[in-house]
């Protein structure tokens, strides 16, 4: 039996303690700021309202005023927060983190600061006390994994990547479940920056959705299949450029973190809708006021956090512009509120 | 304007015809002895039935006991029988085609005679006249591809596959549009790999349909996305090593002929809607008789016809049994009725 904690009460963070608790871990659970209502709930019905699931009995729940008591012994820690909170993460963790617990990010995101693009573990390491930078173990899931089919013991396959082969296979163990499959892969810097560009590319395919409501089906009763696998595609393709310019492993991007998590991402979720809105014609703005104002859309945010960035890169000649079409193309239409047209002539440059 | 021959009257067959009469070239579609009623239709109203879509003035249609002359000085012959009339066109085709005319096929499959497996550019050479076999050029089309959106011009992006750089650039610059993106590739044995495996995993992705209909959404309205997307890169991390295998090379895998053809099929079909009767738990002779007796179900198709040489490739131990049990799953669903078990632990051997 371990004790885990779990920073972050929201779907995922919530998710991940089925497995825990299934393999008679004992879990704490930590909410956030945002999470006072589901912190408050949990206590109460033990029901998690946004998850609409029940939260085992060996789930205890913190609010993070209390994250200090919660912290006693435990063996690892979880971070579920969203992307926005990896900074307020960072410094809350650094009051009472141990120096030998190890860290597993469900949080996915990139970060860009005009200069160079990081990825969130990174971002992580950096907003911690000096004492921990070079000694902190940190790894992070990946792969295709909708939060409310892993807390109802639906199959889940994941990749979980870091550094330390030993240390993957032994928190790998905790999880580990009949319905919950994990491989161990040391490519840290691969799966994250696939399962953080997954967003913004799902976005650009359910553009595609937007477009058939739009023009509507053909009288022969055609879709637009064809161009959604080939926006998917490209979106792979895009990735596994960056993938390797960020210092990762192509295979990741075949993988679970990459093809399986995109996939996923395409089939349903908040990305997918924001591409919708903005394939009916809306722009950006007006989109995210009108309809999903209290929703964060990680695919736009990301967009918006890396935006300046890549094309800060691309202008410096860092990053190939021919290799990343669609990229540019969904930061022209969030950050610069550009009608959605897709370069398909640009496309697969160098096949 | 160029003359192109057209053999089968398919969906595939005829709306390839649009983008080739749209660029101004006149197209002799010849049927084959299954396509009577649909070149009698085309004669009559210029409507093809099953594509459910007009064809064009400057497409002629033909009987295929008239194939010598609609192959009278044509620059391009185009294969669009399906993979069990491959043998069939090899025999019909040694009896007029000119030497120098190239041949692209549309026609997904593989063979397998036992010993060895064969993609079908391969099977049709060797089904030729002997003095064909070390002279004709033969390419094919790949990617991500429904007929009826090709016919109604929506946005399809396709490889086209052969070993002779300079050819498929010509032959690429005959049938590119505004809406029919093409990409040349020299990776003939890649592309057919994959265009034929992704009807069969199609199948095993389109099992998930079939259990979530059966136990049904889950309280929290969880569906199965997690399953079906593992299952989806499992079939390219298959693929990946079934294409090296056969000599081809992986990056078709991660491009539209694997990844992208693999998306589309998942979205609709025959394969999906095989898989989908599995799922629900009738076996593959129950299902084929009583919801799909009139239908070609490529991927179960080809399970039949690779199934007993894939058994003894891995028997002789010359193919890894460890890198296949998703294919092995579809050979034993289809060729041995067993049920539908997803061996999720054997997943992606050698991570």
């Amino acid at each position: 039996m371990a004790r885990i904690l779990v920073l972050g009460a929201g779907v995922m963070g919530t998710a991940i303690t089925m497995p825990m608790t299934d393999n008679g871990h004992r879990v704490h659970l930590v909410g956030t700021h945002l999470d006072g209502d589901i912190i408050e709930e949990i206590h109460e019905s033990r029901f998690h309202p946004r998850l609409r699931s029940r939260v085992a009995e060996t789930v205890t729940p913190y609010t993070y005023n209390r994250l200090g008591e919660a912290m006693q012994g435990v063996d690892l820690v979880v971070l579920g927060v969203n992307s926005l909170g990896i900074d307020w993460a960072a410094e809350i963790l650094g009051e009472c983190l141990l120096l030998h617990t190890p860290v597993m990010l469900l949080t996915k995101g990139l970060a860009g600061d005009g200069r160079r693009l990081r990825i969130l573990p990174e971002v992580l390491r950096e907003g911690l006390p000096s004492e921990y930078r070079n000694q902190i173990q940190l790894s992070a899931i990946g792969g295709p994994s909708i939060a409310s089919e892993l807390a109802t013991r639906r199959h889940t396959c994941v990749v979980l990547a870091g550094s330390n082969r030993t240390l993957m296979e032994d928190v790998a163990g905790l999880l580990r479940t009949p319905y919950y499959h994990i491989w161990p892969s040391t490519d840290l810097i691969g799966v994250e920056v696939c399962v953080a560009l997954k967003n913004l590319y799902a976005l650009a395919v359910g553009l595609v959705q937007g477009w058939l409501e739009k023009e509507g089906e053909a009288d022969n009763g055609a879709a637009m299949h064809n161009a959604a696998s080939a926006i998917f595609t490209q979106a792979l393709w895009e990735t596994g450029y960056l993938v390797e310019y960020l210092g990762g492993q192509r295979s990741s991007v075949y993988a679970l973190p990459g093809a399986g998590d995109l996939y996923v991402t395409c089939q349903s979720g908040r990305n997918s809708r924001m591409g919708r809105f903005l394939g009916l014609g809306m722009n950006y703005r007006q989109a995210k006021a009108k309809y999903m104002p209290e929703d964060t859309v990680e695919g736009a945010e990301l967009a918006l956090a890396i935006g300046p960035t890549i094309e800060a890169l691309i202008d410096r000649g860092e990053l190939d512009s021919a290799a990343t079409p669609l990229l540019r193309t969904v930061i022209d239409i969030v950050c610069h509120e550009e009608p959605p047209k897709i370069p398909w002539g640009a496309f697969f440059a160098g096949v």
